[in-house]
């Protein structure tokens, strides 16, 4: 190699390089600091109201002291205070929304993660069919939510003041009334986000909350992987977007009957779901489970003796990096929802989102090690998720501690419930899915109904007072969470057992079984995921 | 395997980790909140300017009411208002700057997303070649840009106010005169980021218009993939970063003659181009055609007989999650270009990307399965892809259906235009660079002289009056976007083609056919890309 | 495939798309414009403070211009400047508090990188292996952190005055006094993140910190990778994360001894260390060399007579992607160093470490050019981190003409040394995580004091005036880095090589020949990492 003279680059042309750099260093003027290099001196009163600086110096500097001057003065002050005012409550709403888009941002990445975490834990004969659908459910699911989703959804609570309120725009709630009580049921505004919402604040919203329907959407995709056609799978993303997400978040988080079980019935401040343990992750681990069933398991995992094969994923560094980018997007999720950077809280939020998280891999790492079994890569990440998932509901309103608490028995309870679905059952679940989201959705949920510190809350769905579980004295917000989530189990597996049922008899959901073996790569999308 | 006592792990210390647990909770004394648990009592006055606080505590509970006390009194409200704004505007300053700087993070990011994409849809015997290029362009083009391209593209408009408006810095763009009006060329200020530009809004420009340029850098290498020598491609780093990027983009961003149009000639707001459709993308996507077209397509992917032969991608994972990664970076590409986090149409720009990525992917689905074929996820992803590169100049300017009809036309586009540069005019431009960069760029630009609604851009360009496209009555603002996007293709592509053409004179462009069929990773690289 | 007419989507479903988009736009309303899409309307006042609006209305309309009126007004306008200034001291520090806590995200997603990093880097029958001690260090590092670590570390100054102050948190340092001054040697509050500490603020600090030590614990399993057991490995975490790295890092950054050489010895500010190239990566880098020297080389590396085998990485995209994860978190690692967005130093931080790297990489290759070799893909990333950990210390100090020069000097550094260490020193370390890490990490401290120019850091650890380095005039400040890094390398060193002595009589260190031959995936996580 080194007989061979470099003919591109010699020795000159690093000396040329060298003397370059040396030229630069010197004979460049030094720091004049006419500019600001440090940043202190950028940003003052200028930038807001040039007039002000004026009008303020002027004052300040005054030597008239009649009273009709100092009358002058004061209503001069007034205005410019005024003015300084505005553009403080336009910094307030500024760094909510920047904090919501940001954050927002990172849950969509999260897409990647979950298409990353499902193909790495199922076969490689399925990689462009697995990876196709995480892809498409992104795309889906979107135009789902702006046709109709978003409407249901928040169409009765359109305005978060902490996203400015948004005053021009209304909202509708359809309401049914029962036992003397406001049921509100789903909500009727801002289809395709048209003109009647055309607003920063309203916008801001849809942002967030599209990437958080897409979470869900995107999980039955783990449960009902490799055996899925993707025409069925199509209907599917339209649907659940569209009609069964937002419903229920409705219910939670759009103003809807959930969140009034504690003006209407005195149950603590009504079902309190933070970040959504049950509006998300529960409705996307049931709906997975309805899936699962109707869809059957793959051939060959069950055998006709009752033995349960164990079909292992082909690509583990591809489901830990898909791990780690949802943990990343996690601290979207989670610390995002307060809509407001300007809630300090978030800080909190995501320190307990990582502290579960750590909780649950390391309590799965040691639970597998006690039962004399070496550290499955998969059951470590599935820990990590649970962690998650578990802490999503109740992050804002528990101390670090209980947040290990709560990360440590879900890391514990998904290998618990992965193995009852998986053997027990018998229901094929490729990624646990269910137990990862389903399982400990519920779990998320109702830990804040034990967990909650009275440290945060105050004023949540309308009742005034901080957020409180079991251990801190307040059982009936433990009996709010409870139903819940019982309403979340009931109403998302009815409703999809329901509809996959139907949907199989109009498009078939089970790939062909010779395709199924073979791979569904090239039945489904045409070509092959890997190529040599 | 049960049969093994656990040696390291044994139930003890379950138990005991449980233990711990349970102490920690039970001994560690309960809130004091004697802190701030919930941050509402954090970020006072007193961290702007613990004077003002004395001041003002003074000031309200004063008894003296004679005129020269108050005289007083209003001279320190004066001065402490004046501090308190100064502090109000360095937030507002910040909030922008911090928005610019994790934009440009996110746009950076991109190039990941560009490395996966091409590398996935290129074959697996260059793969270490592909990646290669990818992530040397990052480091190419940020030093050429730092160099002299910066200089070039911004030297005549160093100083945006939205940062800061930094006083001390002085811009400098070549101008000529014809026809009676001036024509800026080229800005000549800021080489080497030198001490005369050492400051905090200048290099949060620098930061953010840097990872634009690489975008645009990096494209032709998905053109030009498997046959690119690395020596000649280097070069083409240099070139396209200092000069060839940094012209035109110094005309329609760094106030040149494009960005005139509109004074000069009365044609709407002259050339506007929100984030890049025509300067980032459309340059780089007939500077990859020119490429393809004097490097010739690959060995065997044109037949003697007029056969076109399709070589498939490699890894389709890794192209789908490369094209995650772009969608998510783009939130940083079109949000980011306001250069500011208080301007709140941050979220119209980001919903609107979102959705014409989403309108993108599923016309492009629906299309395929409208002409019989699959759902072939590498047209779904460039589907994708077009949408957003088609948004990228409209997005700030138009309505959220709107942004979905453009991404769905681009969805389609993208197909129509990648199957006529392979089949018809004869091409190989591997991933379809030109396709989604060059003609989706192009349509980009002409939508926002169709779509934009007049809802914003007041002063664009010097114009007073918002940004207004033909269905919504300004035709001129149409002439204008024809202009650019002409230009854009002229100008690019010559100067792309001749240097191609000179550049391979010096250095062949070409990879020897041996090593083209063998696999360009040892012989470019070294090592391979893939080790079994 | 076209014979076969289209049963689930027609042209006639196509139709309906179109006729619904046309719909859509032409029957919905046309902007009213009530509500505010441009956001420039939205955030006011009033989102601060409503009876604000109406008592300056009052006051800037008031006709009465009595002494005893003014003087009401003067009371009331202090009280609402006061409020007004609260608002923007909470804006103030809710900037700083989201940009710490983004910057930490970006860093915490760094680990996805290493992982990748490492894992591509090695080789094959070892991926499930290498990818689960990445992914466990984050869980385990957070949790020791959490324990014990932070308590250590920065229990002696809890309450950071960007990120609010936090007035009711005690910090307290041990200090011992030696030739009659003080050696903070350890903080001891804070433990468990208890209630004590329970505030925003700390939790803030918390999160940013955690993952500056997950970086630094991480970095070991690439130079002891392919032949670590997970069970000794899972001890090597607690402990670094628990005692060594908060021990150096309370010595640095939280008030500890060598912060404290400039106010002690009149050395400077003390011993400077921007974001961490000693506290990070300098002691991820030496605890690694004397890991790869108390493990031992892998099987086969070096010969018996003296020959030096090459194995090379299994998976060069892998790498590449990492890297560039790696390069983005980067973004995170060192502006978010300032723990403040309002320090918009930020943007010049950013430009230095982007610019250092870009260096890094391209003095690397042309190092290689020079050398008549191949653009070894390795080499190059390899040589962007080492200007990335090279630029950590010095990068808010220095002009980026400076960082361009350390940049292109750590590039070639890290070859060398990397070269001494695998050829002369004969220590395995597979992914030349001291050159990396190790050695640049001390050129970076060193740089700092050579290039430090002067236009930041006054008050820096106590010291007015700004920091200056060598070339500038303060050879006393070259001096504290000196002594910093020596520090480093003698403390890091010694305990971490007794430490792994000692755990590798407990536990031992290496796994069995046959596993590491075979490859160590199912031996130590009972998969494989890649399945066909």
């Amino acid at each position: 190699m080194k007989k061979s003279k470099p003919s591109f680059l010699g020795k000159k042309y690093l000396y040329t390089l060298i003397l370059l750099f040396v030229f630069t260093i010197t004979f460049i003027p030094s720091h004049s600091f006419a500019q600001d290099p440090t940043g202190a001196k950028t940003g003052t009163l200028a930038d807001i109201d040039t007039s002000a600086v004026k009008t303020l110096d002027t004052i300040s500097k005054a030597k008239d002291s009649s009273t009709a001057k100092l009358a002058e003065h004061i209503s001069q002050l007034a205005s410019t205070v005024h003015s300084i005012g505005d553009a403080d409550g336009h910094n307030k709403i500024a760094i909510n929304i920047m904090w919501t888009l940001i954050a927002g941002f990172l849950v969509m990445f999260m897409q990647a993660g979950f298409a990353m975490v499902e193909t790495g834990f199922t076969q490689k004969k399925n990689v462009a069919h697995t990876m196709l659908m995480n892809f498409l459910i992104y795309a889906i699911g979107m135009l789902g939510f702006w046709i109709v989703g978003f409407a249901i959804m928040f169409g009765g609570s359109l305005n978060p003041a902490t996203l400015g309120g948004a005053p021009g725009v209304s909202s509708h709630e359809v309401i049914i009334h029962l036992f003397g009580k406001d049921f509100g049921i789903a909500g009727t505004a801002a289809y395709f986000l048209n003109s009647k919402v055309y607003d920063v604040g309203v916008f801001t919203l849809f942002l967030f909350q599209m990437v958080f329907m897409d979470t869900t959407a995107t999980i039955p995709t783990g449960s009902m992987a490799e055996r899925w056609t993707l025409k069925s799978f199509i209907v599917y993303g339209f649907f659940i977007s569209m009609f069964v997400y937002p419903l229920y978040g409705n219910w939670v988080w759009g103003g809807g009957w959930l969140s009034a079980l504690g003006t209407n019935f005195g149950l603590g401040h009504g079902h309190v779901d933070f970040a959504g343990s049950s509006v998300v992750h529960m409705v996307g681990g049931v709906a997975a489970l309805a899936g699962a069933i109707v869809i059957g398991p793959r051939y060959g995992k069950y055998g006709k003796d009752g033995s349960v094969k164990t079909i292992p994923g082909h690509n583990i560094p591809m489901a830990i990096i898909g791990t780690f980018i949802l943990a990343f997007g996690w601290f979207g999720f989670n610390p995002g929802s307060t809509l407001a950077g300007g809630d300090l809280r978030i800080s909190i939020v995501a320190v307990n989102t990582m502290l579960a998280s750590a909780a649950g891999a390391i309590a799965a790492l040691f639970y597998m090690y006690i039962k004399g079994g070496k550290a499955d890569p998969g059951m470590v990440a599935n820990g990590m998720l649970a962690g998650l998932v578990a802490i999503t509901a109740p992050c804002a309103f528990v101390t670090a501690t209980s947040a290990v608490i709560i990360g440590a028995i879900s890391g514990i309870l998904v290998i618990l419930v992965y193995n009852f679905v998986d053997t027990k059952l018998k229901i094929d679940d490729p990624v646990g899915a269910f137990a990862v989201h389903g399982a400990n959705g519920a779990w998320g949920v109702l830990a804040l109904g034990l967990f909650a510190d009275g440290s945060y809350g105050d004023g949540w769905n309308g009742i005034s007072g901080t957020v409180k579980g079991l251990f801190y004295g307040d059982y009936k917000q433990f009996i709010a969470q409870c139903i819940g989530t019982i309403t979340c189990f009931v109403f998302v597996f009815v409703v999809m057992y329901v509809f996959f049922k139907l949907l199989n008899k109009v498009i078939p959901l089970r790939t062909k079984e010779a395709d199924e073996i073979a791979g569904l790569d090239i039945p489904e999308t045409g070509v092959l995921g890997y190529v040599d």
